[in-house]
């Protein structure tokens, strides 16, 4: 673990570099605009989550009539020219935007993240064989449960012992491991993998919550997985992006739909796809595209995270959950310094239009998601309410 | 077999009998209600496929702002009230218009029903223990070899000597038989399934591509599933409706996203849904009980077929190829008596706005789906087209 590459830590970026967007004040009036209608929506659902407003109008114009053609796009078969070329482009943006080397495939499948928790050790890990995960959230804990149906999982450290409220450290990869599977973001604690292992192990990471959000060589991953519904669209597809070189050594008997070979083979388009699914990934990559890809939007997510995480240091009412090193700039989660304080601190979040605030069962509290479309407008209101709830409590 | 139970034979209904709807000339200009559009889209795709313009309506509105929330569809939280409401309405829909009883679980889950392919099995299939499988066209041949991983196949029968263009009939299920498996109705070959097994063994039944389109006692079914992209609406979700008695039988590992238990006990909700196509599928069910619910719809769906294939009979010039008492009242399969007519009159389908008419590559020639949504207009268009190519190829 010592020797990482890619880290990346929590930035201070002075406020000319902070780019600022329309307040979402415009955009519900945009949505509107023959009723005059006030209300400010500041989405922090940590998923299905915002999505940026010209995502929105172009796919609600598309369910009427997709490209001129008359025809919605929930009307279209899959195995035309019209659908290929949406499925082209998106796997086209994703290879560009994340700067894939040649060898890696990048297929669209169904069954959201949770899926891949099994459908990586069914492809990847042959009976007796031991592949190394790192226990750092509920969802490397689930990955290493459906993992262990397969074959052997050497866990590399866990922070159960304080609730995942930090990432273990100073762990190492032994030899042999089949493959090292590490949560690259963990959205329910709000903490965030900065660092990664030199590893000769084919290295797997779950990026659901954190994907397209930040620089990273993604080429030194052999596989990446992540549900769409957080930076990437809608809810109802997963990305997955795979070395091809890793398959066929399971020795497994394999379902069709859970073999990745049969579904690169078929482009995915092994079974009918999630048709408006990927369309709505399409429309997102594009508009992060336009945002200067993931070079844009990453000083923009550092910038919010770093108004959000300065707010929870220097107002004694909150208390941030996570250890400093780890915190996530996708998830930001604190519980209140006085527990009798929540349900008043929730109640103005509610009446100021603040959607998906309250934190996750597991860990209580609040948390703030604040994904790639997230405008830096919602995370000043939220400070602003956070230091005028302050002020009257502190 | 010989005593079958809820057989729906071809009805002749009279004209006052057939409920006429707008043609969908309307639909397009209401669409573009400032375009002045004129060209008329009959939308014959297989699946995914056309939907009620109701449902486009309403989706398009519920992208931009879903109830008056000043929030997205694609951004409200699967775990909120918001989203729990469309589930409960969608359950409660399916619930109704299938008449089930207590004792039936529904279920929407990812993947499509190719997955149930396998899921199936793994779930209800020991190891050793025989499933009865009828192999009457292409999808029913995938499900036999996706069970087989799992245990053992009987085939009642086959249809494979004639390319599938009928189905296999006296076949009887077999002592012991865990399940039995049959296809509803046959997408690509255009048969469809008038006559069910009387048998102790439980009874599985693929109804992708009619579930919804006519009257059955779907209680004697234990396991019913279907892809939501022909009549229940846009791709990217999948029915199956359970006995829960059934489970637990298989003494298998599953994980847990292939458990069926697991996703009864969640709700559907053991991990994030594809929220939107859940949505559509409320919309589409919403509709359908306007139209009277199956009852209602299924008269229609009869003439439409009705006058399809009288075409078909009367005009020469056209080959249908499916045994007539195995004929889908869904999917209307045909070939030109001399193929060299084949592209002139591709070429006039689509020069009149008929889309998705060219038949499935394994079987050639055209393939018309009359899904629900599919207004008699369209029928009568495409008849018109016929009768018209007929007198000046004939």
């Amino acid at each position: 673990m010592h020797n990482g590459w890619g880290a990346k830590h929590l930035v201070k970026f002075a406020t000319s570099q902070i780019v600022s967007r329309p307040p979402r004040l415009l955009a519900v009036n945009l949505r509107h605009p023959t009723k005059q209608q006030t209300h400010v929506v500041h989405n922090f659902n940590s998923g299905p989550s915002v999505l940026p407003k010209v995502v929105f109008e172009e796919a609600s114009r598309a369910i009427l009539d997709f490209n001129n053609t008359g025809l919605s796009i929930l009307e279209i078969g899959h195995r035309t020219p019209l659908f290929q070329a949406v499925m082209d482009e998106a796997v086209a943006l994703i290879k560009e935007l994340m700067q894939l080397s040649d060898d890696k495939e990048v297929l669209f499948l169904h069954g959201g993240a949770s899926t891949q928790f099994f459908q990586v050790p069914m492809n990847l890990l042959p009976a007796g064989a031991t592949a190394a995960y790192l226990d750092g959230g509920t969802w490397g804990t689930k990955a290493i449960k459906e993992a262990r149906r397969f074959g052997q999982v050497h866990v590399l450290g866990s922070s159960a012992d304080k609730n995942y409220s930090y990432l273990p450290h100073d762990w190492q990869v032994p030899a042999g491991m089949q493959y090292v599977h590490i949560t690259s973001n963990n959205t329910i604690e709000g903490t965030q993998q900065h660092e990664w292992p030199n590893t000769d192990a084919p290295l797997v990471s779950d990026m659901s919550s954190d994907i397209m959000s930040r620089q990273l060589d993604f080429n030194r991953f052999d596989l990446i997985y992540a549900g769409a519904q957080k930076n990437m669209g809608a809810a109802g597809v997963n990305l997955v992006i795979i070395n091809k070189e890793l398959l066929g050594k399971a020795e497994r008997d394999i379902p069709a739909m859970l073999d990745y070979r049969q579904h690169i083979a078929n482009g995915s388009m092994l079974n009918t796809p999630p048709v408006f699914a990927v369309y709505v990934c399409m429309l997102t990559l594009r508009w992060l595209k336009q945002q200067g890809g993931i070079a844009g939007i990453e000083p923009i997510n550092q910038a919010k995270a770093r108004l959000l995480y300065d707010a929870l240091e220097r107002l004694p009412v909150f208390t941030p959950t996570v250890a400093p090193a780890d915190r996530s700039l996708m998830n930001v989660v604190w519980v209140m310094q006085d527990p009798a304080l929540e349900a008043a601190f929730l109640a103005e979040c509610k009446a100021n239009g603040m959607v998906g605030i309250k934190g996750h069962r597991s860990v209580g509290g609040f948390r703030a998601s604040l994904y790639n479309a997230l405008e830096m407008s919602s995370v000043e209101a939220l400070v602003a309410l956070m230091e005028d709830f302050a002020r009257r409590h502190g």
